[in-house]
């Protein structure tokens, strides 16, 4: 096991109602003019927005507001809301929504605080002081409300790329089940694709003797193969969908990854997807990250054994162990399909064609690589893309 | 699955030499005059003593101390505690040991900042102010490094009792596997037997569909399971240690407890064992959880079919599922044997007519009960122990 820190310090309050304890968690972490942040409107639809500025008037706490957010969040409206919260003061801001919006939410609450451009923090910079950030989440996916991470597309290259910071990491978050019965089933699908993604990115590692979370993996992928497709067929369904809430914190606030070296270059050619054809974030990641998986399979057989048949419950073939490991693909590649994900990246948009610019954009020349299991070279990075045109 | 408040804010440090940071955590948490408490002096045998004074010593941090915290962690030193850090104006209590020490600088800091008598707090009182903590964590077992709790033994009445409240939870907490690698192979057991319980108390629950945490304490107990004896036979493997270190973190900060009722009459039934014949937490556990779980099997065998099949592996027996419950429990009953510990309260001294006197020391009257998978009154706390008189 290597050496790690871990540091978790979100206060999560989970369950039903518990959006109505918004004010009481701002006050706590002592916010006194609130920006409120958040998408496209589906929370005025859905009643959410009017329940929570109900609460902040009632609470005589002062905000302003900013909706508007976009799936894979752009950097122009960083820049409105930075520049609101100055002229306003506000000293906190509250995300309303899913992973685009808390992120987007982070991006302004450090870019307040940084006399520079924001985008300085997506070029390598770490964030060292941001606003606090309270959340009231709307859909199981990203993690962001219990991360310190943010990924923003910058509009003007069409570069869709990560920042850090324990500054940015959200004070309290509000994971209420019940906001996330009203979603299509399409965000349901593509949320559990993104969960499963972000446990798969610790999973495979080279890191050995991590048993403590390598189970931990395991543990969260079992509960979204059991729960996943019940949320997914019948998004009613609470307790499916708690599950999968809270699993979705689980699988981003890093509990699962200490200890071990981690890959993510998955996430790095899913976000190539989104920043060009805007393919929502899970689905990018449904359809890249199977073929990443039989790509590189033959560098660790043993852990593919290990996802099979711990995590699908397959029996080893003996003699030939390499065929369990496929099944496990393979098995993973059906779930994905069940909940009406696409493995193709076709269906983004991509034509052949453009499988070798999507590489160049790594910009990695001779010898640079991402990723840690298997670090790719460009052409390794084409080769998983072509894997995934089918 | 039932609505909570999740919070974990401690920063933990892990690894190789991780305890030379330990001047760095008590800067950031604010320490400029600390109480160093320990234990019977094996952290001075072990050199850790030597290295944690030289660093204090070297980061110009004064510092008093306070050594001696006995197993089962005593009333009488933490009064003396309270009295030096006042005499000497401490402002950071650093416990370098295990759960007992932990828990007495827990008791320790609470009752600096308390005018009444802290054993308030072990009568119901929440405690609401202490100094902050930091901790060097010197055995994986009681999860008191990463917990809001901490469990004292009254000297006047022989009483083990637990209070609770976010401000003695640790600032920080630095675990170094390689600490531990000298322990005496039945305190390993102990703490083993004492993580294992603490997901046990959290599993065997009457809330349903909370598939999220019951994988997880699956997880941790699978972890458990395959290191478990590997720590046992090889006190020098440091990935086993590491492993089951880090498992005890996870066993008891409540990741793997939320959304669901817990139980915890195992733990009263326990500490009562070990407050009359000086029991060792996890022994006293490794011998009352078995016979629990056999005096409750019928109350809801598919949780122990559950886990005889998910944690221990058995193929179920469709026609009598009440036959692999069984065989699930012995499983673990074996588990615990083959790491040298003891079914039998006979072995801590408990003679058959202490029994009713053990029962009645929960003064539970006609109605009083304890636990909440089970309510036991009095007459089920006989049976349990009486169980485990063999």
């Amino acid at each position: 096991m290597e050496n790690f820190n871990f540091h978790s310090p979100t206060f999560f309050a989970f369950g039903k109602n518990k959006q109505k304890e918004v004010v009481k968690y701002i006050r706590q972490f002592g916010g006194t003019k609130v920006l409120l942040h958040y998408g496209s409107g589906s929370i005025k639809k859905s009643g959410l927005y009017d329940e929570i500025t109900a609460s902040l008037q009632e609470g005589s706490i002062p905000f302003c507001e900013l909706g508007g957010v976009q799936a894979n969040p752009k950097s122009g409206l960083v820049y409105t809301g930075i520049e609101l919260c100055r002229k306003e003061g506000v000293d906190f801001i509250l995300a309303v929504g899913g992973g685009s919006v808390i992120d987007s939410a982070k991006c302004i609450a450090a870019g307040v605080l940084y006399e520079g451009d924001f985008l300085d923090f997506f070029a390598g910079k770490y964030i060292e002081k941001a606003l606090p950030i309270g959340t009231v989440l709307t859909i199981a996916a990203a993690g962001s409300e219990g991360s310190y991470n943010t990924v923003i597309t910058n509009e003007n290259t069409n570069v869709k790329k990560g920042a850090t910071g324990e500054a940015i990491r959200p004070k309290f978050s509000i994971l209420n089940p019940e906001l996330t019965k009203t979603l299509p089933k399409y965000q349901i699908a593509c949320g559990i694709s993104d969960i499963m993604a972000h446990i798969l990115e610790r999973y495979f590692t080279n890191t050995p003797n991590v048993e403590i979370t390598d189970r931990l993996c395991e543990a969260v992928l079992l509960n979204m193969i059991n729960e996943g497709p019940k949320a997914f067929s019948n998004p009613a369904d609470y307790d499916a969908q708690a599950n999968i809430m809270w699993a979705g914190m689980v699988a981003h606030n890093n509990i699962c990854g200490v200890g071990r070296k981690q890959d993510w270059s998955s996430h790095a050619l899913a976000h190539e997807l989104s920043a060009r054809y805007g393919a929502t974030h899970g689905a990018a990641l449904a359809a890249v990250f199977p073929a990443w998986m039989r790509y590189n399979i033959k560098h660790d057989t043993a852990r593919f054994v290990q996802f099979a048949t711990r995590v699908w419950g397959l029996e080893i073939n003996f003699t030939e162990p390499e065929s369990t490991a496929l099944e496990g693909i393979e098995c993973y590649e059906n779930f994905l399909k069940e909940i009406g994900m696409s493995l193709s990246i076709k269906d983004f948009g991509v034509v052949e064609s453009d499988i070798p610019e999507l590489a160049a954009k790594f910009k990695l020349g001779e010898s640079k690589t991402i990723g840690s299991f298997v670090p790719l070279k460009t052409g390794d990075i084409e080769a998983i893309y072509k894997l995934a045109f089918k």
